[in-house]
């Protein structure tokens, strides 16, 4: 049998947390914040959900492919932000979906977007359900008559590999690990790992424009989309497999982006990788933030372009197992199938040098070097999320948001968006921490990750949390940031893109989605407010 | 006085080619196609130019931005394609402009649109105007009541430089030549040297998604582009200054490649380059055209990136002053302001080895090391357009067409275009040469670019033009490939380009289009079809 994923959080049921981990957050979490208690909420049980019941009956003739089990309806609800394990284990499924569907061709889908069209039902594409800005949730409103969420499962194939052209077309609805799994066959590698990786589908990335494992050059999965296959209530959109082009606007970074509000993607052609043989990987150390800062700027204009690139601030790289908190941490790495990387390292720590940025030579071993630091980072890194919901058990707000800057704008931005989320933790939970990292590098600015920590009040935490989201958000929009580098827009992230956007860029929105889905039915909410859809 | 451009043809009226260049490629012409007399068109004269009175009045606020001068007029009724040179030659100015407006500020564009969009007027953004696919080229149809070309020419500043971010924020109708100028002052450069580039501006860069100086990587103007500001009928659309981000479809990437029919971009924030300190460059020759595209393939998916990767087939080779016609020939190049690149040269050449690959050994020289079939290549790229004008005074058919394809499809691909385009040749003119390059190289496939020459017959050679790029044209989509890899569409490759594309995405333009310019004057038949308006 498969093991059982959460209703209510991340990942599996039974996943085991490395041992200690925990003891050390949370030992690290009563010093730095004074706690002395946690709360401790429990689990939600399926048994006990009491969902409404399904506001419209299903045709027949999509019966078979729609199911109205608690459990589907319930795991349909949220994404996985700190407001959905947090409403999920409080037992909230208020707004779960009337159904879940499971089309598996895309006549299916068509018929689905058909129905749901003529009787004004929302339909939501889901592909995961990892998304933390409220993009698959379903619709308050009134004015549909219920939803249904379009779980895309069964596109789960890769259906062509292109050796030469190094390039793959795959069902939009495989998983990260099923996609590597059948890449690792033929020697290839998508190499795009979102921290949401294990639970998160390739059209789920695309449409979200998904940040990946590289620090440069390929940060979104944008780059790696040759062509797209989408279904839209107004027929088939296919773009033509090609290495580049200049005809028009690019039609498949118009659908990277678009967030299940013009259609839902089935099949794309992606650009894949060889499985990297070489690799240099070393973690430097800096006395201060500025400094590492400003190696990252070097680094990001030399030209070297390191496929990893994380600049850790001194509380985070402590959170994370990287130094005493005292020193900004970079982790640095190449890789390649084709050369040794041994020049580009060479120049990358020539340029952290000249800022005082020192580290330990290592041994190099059979295998290649290893990195212990750059390790524990991947291990938190991939554990993060079920730490996260073990956190949120004991009552604590915990959850990050991100961002990218230009290099000019980032020390005025940086200051005014932390002092900002300080000023709002302290003011609505008495305080909290805000740690940052760098997750992507551009030659012209990096993308700050920040992570916020604090005790919540009993029962009133999504307000708390609410409130505190709100301050850094119009913080990063005052100071000229974009509300998202890679986690999406959603319903929770909305309000500040408009701000972000010329009014303009709104009616382009408005107008291809009425071409697409003139009824207005696909993922309400989502990119433009549901009013806009009138 | 300033230099006097040719209202018919490419460049300055007095621009002098090298001594001996066209003499050397009229005789390998002579020799390859037997031709033994060529024409001798003479050039038109602007005082013989009979114009056909302006279709309309201009109002009085107007009045003053407004030109009806016959130079004005003529030098805005083409871009600088064969046909367009053809038509030059042969007086034929029968639907040029009624007038050309040269506006100061974003209100007088405003002001033409709305005074445009009330009388149902056209309205052709114009930079350098060296569209090569009709894309500057007035309306013929009658219903427009006249059309206004908008000359971007006195948007020429560069209004801010952001040294941190490598960021410069510049008026779209600036030069290449005066960009780079005003660059230089801060060590920076664009970097960015279309074919066009001395007779091109920004602007004309972004809404063409030109290609330009990077083989990889940073092929199209695209890559470049961090802001945009687009003046519409609708209004004026921003997009935030940002290194990346994730929220939404990319608003910049819907305005490259809009080609005037959304509106007028008024301003960019285009990242640039360091001055590179460091340059390899090598010319590497292949005994066989694959062996050549092979190296290709694998430099391209190396992840060395080269600035420089034009590999050139033996025909074009010899007219272009490299080689004696048997060798394919790869120029290769690096280059940084960061750091020697020495080992990446080196490991591109062992590529090319393995391959067969041969070059001789460079002594540097305290400049750097030269390469002297590169610098015959790049003498022989600048001056190619004026080349070109002196051998369409001599009744020849030259064109060149560009396309980009995936690895796996090349062979066939190639083979389709070439046969396809030579029988055509052979059908229209009674022969003709073919020859190709690659002009951009992506990990999954190249950019092909062919040039045709063949001899005309007096009277005929836009007819017989017109046969064979058709020919050519259904060739490229037959095949998979794009019409255009950096060309764009504008009119002339608007038919095949909506062959390219789903009818979903002629939808998509077709509505966004609507919201920007209600009344459909802007740029009419390019991207869409004029009938597509209504």
């Amino acid at each position: 049998m498969a093991r059982q994923r959460k209703f209510w959080g991340w990942g599996y049921e039974d996943f085991p947390l490395s041992s200690g981990m925990l003891e050390n957050y949370t030992d690290m979490l009563k010093f730095s914040l004074g706690i002395k208690e946690f709360e401790d909420i429990p689990e939600p049980q399926i048994e006990n959900l009491n969902l409404k019941e399904p506001r419209f009956s299903i045709p027949s003739e999509l019966a078979s492919i729609c199911s109205a089990e608690v459990f589907d309806r319930a795991s349909h609800t949220y994404g996985k932000s700190f407001r959905d394990v947090w409403r999920g284990l409080m037992g909230r499924f208020d707004h779960s979906p009337d159904y879940v569907a499971f089309p598996k061709t895309e006549t299916e889908i068509l018929a689905l977007m058909r129905f749901c069209s003529a009787e004004n039902i929302s339909l939501i594409p889901f592909g995961g359900g990892s998304s933390v800005v409220g993009g698959v949730e379903p619709s308050k409103s009134e004015k549909y008559k219920g939803t249904i969420s379009l779980d895309m499962r069964h596109f789960d194939q890769i259906l062509e590999v292109d050796k030469a052209s190094r390039s793959v077309r795959v069902q939009a609805g495989i998983f990260g690990p099923a996609l590597e799994q059948g890449l690792k066959a033929h020697g290839l590698s998508l190499r795009h790992y979102p921290q949401s990786f294990e639970f998160s589908t390739v059209g789920g990335w695309i449409v979200t424009r998904s940040g990946g494992h590289f620090a440069t050059l390929y940060t979104h999965i944008d780059e790696f989309v040759q062509s797209v296959r989408m279904v839209s209530p107004s027929g088939i959109m296919q773009t033509r497999k090609l290495p580049g082009s200049g005809a028009g606007p690019s039609e498949e970074r118009l659908l990277c982006g678009s967030e299940g509000i013009f259609g839902v993607i089935t099949e794309a052609w992606l650009r894949v990788q060889d499985m990297p043989t070489y690799k240099e990987a070393q973690t430097v150390s800096f006395d201060s933030f500025e400094k590492g800062v400003e190696a990252c700027r070097q680094i990001a204009q030399s030209g070297l372009n390191p496929s990893n690139a994380r600049l850790v601030s001194p509380l985070e790289a402590l959170s994370n197992g990287l130094g005493k908190g005292t020193d900004t941490v970079l982790i640095l790495g190449f890789e390649s199938h084709d050369h040794e990387l041994g020049k580009w390292m060479e120049r990358a720590l020539e340029i952290c040098k000249a800022l005082g940025g020192y580290w330990k030579v290592k041994e190099k071993r059979a295998e290649g070097p290893r990195d212990k630091a750059a390790d524990a980072w991947k291990k938190s890194f991939l554990q993060a999320p079920y730490m996260r919901d073990e956190l949120i058990k004991m009552g604590m707000i915990v959850e990050t948001f991100e961002t990218a800057i230009t290099w000019d704008q980032f020390d005025a931005f940086h200051k005014g968006v932390e002092s900002a989320t300080q000023a709002a933790l302290k003011e609505h939970c008495g305080g909290g921490i805000v740690t940052v990292r760098f997750t992507h590098l551009y030659p012209d600015g990096p993308a700050p990750y920040y992570t916020v920590i604090a005790k919540g009040e009993k029962g009133r935490q999504l307000e708390q949390w609410d409130l505190v989201k709100k301050a850094a958000s119009d913080a990063i929009i005052k100071y000229g940031g974009t509300i998202t580098h890679h986690h999406a827009v959603g319903k929770d992230h909305q309000p500040f893109y408009e701000k972000q956007h010329s009014s303009a860029f709104k009616t382009v929105l408005k107008n291809i989605k009425k071409g697409f889905d003139p009824a207005g039915i696909l993922n309400p909410g989502v990119l433009l407010k549901e009013e806009d859809l009138d």
